[in-house]
């Protein structure tokens, strides 16, 4: 069996998790947001890559949800006493090294592809780890600036992690998009997969920014699979991270219904065969299979229970 | 007072604080070997400077003698898990950010002696530190591979922290050295200095290498001030480091007098109006003011007396 399944970091990586375990035979190959991707110190940090990478290599810190296990801050410290910035992201000193060699590799030319799967060859992720696209696309937010009020455009992760989401987001932007196309592999996964799964990641900056790339949502419709969504959104809130600040930018309703709504039905146009929903949740998805089925990903047997229903989603 | 040092790394650094010390009121200027330097893991490192800027900026480790006290080996280690080269160079996590930092700036288009002015900004040395060159010299040695037997170069650094300085060098190539010139204020503080000492630094792949670089040797020949050099070698060895592997591959007796004469009188065409040797040595070099005095930098008093010693000389 052939799984495409199209993933964010952290909420993402946790669902590839559960897929693997539920189908332990099945090739997967996990088609990753880089929208998030950033240079930092001279270092290429692609954090959705890390979080899968490191949640499926064993190496995540369980706690953060993000990063190494372990993980010191030594460099990060010295750095601030050089005054060199940003110091407002969490560069561990483990994760460090993943940086070093991606950025190395980069600067000799590889694609960040091939970059991706000599970084995989140490993590054995069990499934096949792939960027949206080897071009840079970074995706920069607009925002008005708390001191002149003047809009301005800032990257994600300025916006996310040293402002924590909070700067009202008027737009989100992809930079570099409009030369990009999907990494080596994505468009051959999607036409000779049996599933295509969409995990349920931030639907704006996760999903949103993989669909983004010219020929990709082309890809995943052409696919013979039957593709099936998670709800990110459980209860009106999101599980995690801040999709509640991202989704009324686009102007989508934060729930289940809503992000069901964006993404759509295949047969009208849209992405969604099937669409699986919190089973306290509803939705009204018009020409969309969809299903309530419990969405929480709090230990290793309901994330595979939850990965099981939507690959029973994508048989039916 | 103006005193022009010219150094290596360890001995050099070592030596700096005692004419620190010995001239607290003075406008110290350490002319800096970047022979040493190699770019690793994408980072660009300069050993000897850092030697100097951690040394005197009271950073250094003690015990070791070269980088960061309370220094920790995290990246170093995750480097070797992803099976990245070299895996034998010691890069600490402390260590780690000044090269970042570095590398940062000079990808950026600062020249080196711009980016070190900027490092010691945090270490405040107490002295100017200023490489040899802003121009990228790198010290190549010529030994003959222990397995094919071939002649081959290989970085200095390969050579010394790699093999243990333990293949036999048949030359010390300093490549790119064609087109450097030495670093902006070098010249300056030459032609304005009243004391010019030659640090007990390796005769070498540190002295040698910093008065390779053209116009160097004759900015410190046109110095107005007395030339006063320090001997490495006591009692026939070196005191630290591995002189003893260079100087025959140059034809140079590892002796104080051998290095004397190697840099031989000022009134002849040499380097030296002064040259200090232990108080167990003797030497004979033709047309210099020869003095011994102690030599070993065993604690900051003896190294601050020492330092006495070769400005005392300097005006003589």
């Amino acid at each position: 069996m052939r799984i495409v399944v199209v993933a964010g970091g952290i909420g993402g990586a946790r669902f590839l998790l559960g897929v693997r375990a539920a189908a332990p035979d099945a090739a997967i190959t996990a088609v990753v947001n880089t929208g998030d991707d950033a240079t930092m110190h001279g270092l290429r940090i692609c954090p959705d890559l890390d979080s899968v990478m490191y949640t499926l290599g064993d190496g995540i810190d369980p706690v953060r949800g993000w990063g190494r296990r372990g993980e010191s801050w030594v460099v990060k410290d010295e750095l601030a006493a050089y005054g060199a910035e940003p110091t407002w992201f969490g560069l561990g000193d483990r994760d460090l090294a993943t940086h070093l060699v991606r950025t190395r590799m980069l600067d000799a030319g590889y694609p960040l592809s091939e970059v991706t799967a000599a970084l995989a060859q140490r993590w054995q992720p069990g499934v096949e780890l792939v960027p949206m696209s080897d071009q840079r696309v970074e995706t920069h937010v607009l925002v008005d600036d708390p001191g002149t009020g003047r809009r301005q455009a800032i990257h994600f992760q300025e916006w996310w992690v040293r402002h924590r989401a909070e700067p009202e987001p008027h737009a989100f932007v992809q930079v570099g998009v409009d030369v990009a196309r999907p990494a080596p592999g994505v468009v051959e996964a999607l036409a000779a997969a049996d599933a295509v799964l969409l995990a349920p990641s931030n639907p704006v900056v996760s999903i949103g920014t993989v669909l983004g790339v010219p020929g990709l949502r082309e890809a995943l419709l052409a696919s013979p699979a039957r593709i099936v969504g998670l709800s990110p959104i459980v209860g009106g809130a999101p599980v995690r991270g801040m999709a509640d600040r991202c989704l009324p930018a686009i102007g989508v309703e934060v729930s289940a219904e809503g992000v069901g709504r964006h993404y759509g039905a295949r047969s009208a146009g849209g992405l969604l065969d099937a669409w699986l929903v919190h089973e306290d949740d509803t939705a009204d998805v018009p020409g969309v299979d969809v299903r309530a089925v419990p969405l929480l990903m709090t230990d290793p047997a309901a994330t595979q229970a939850m990965a099981q229903a939507a690959l029973h989603a994508a048989r039916a």
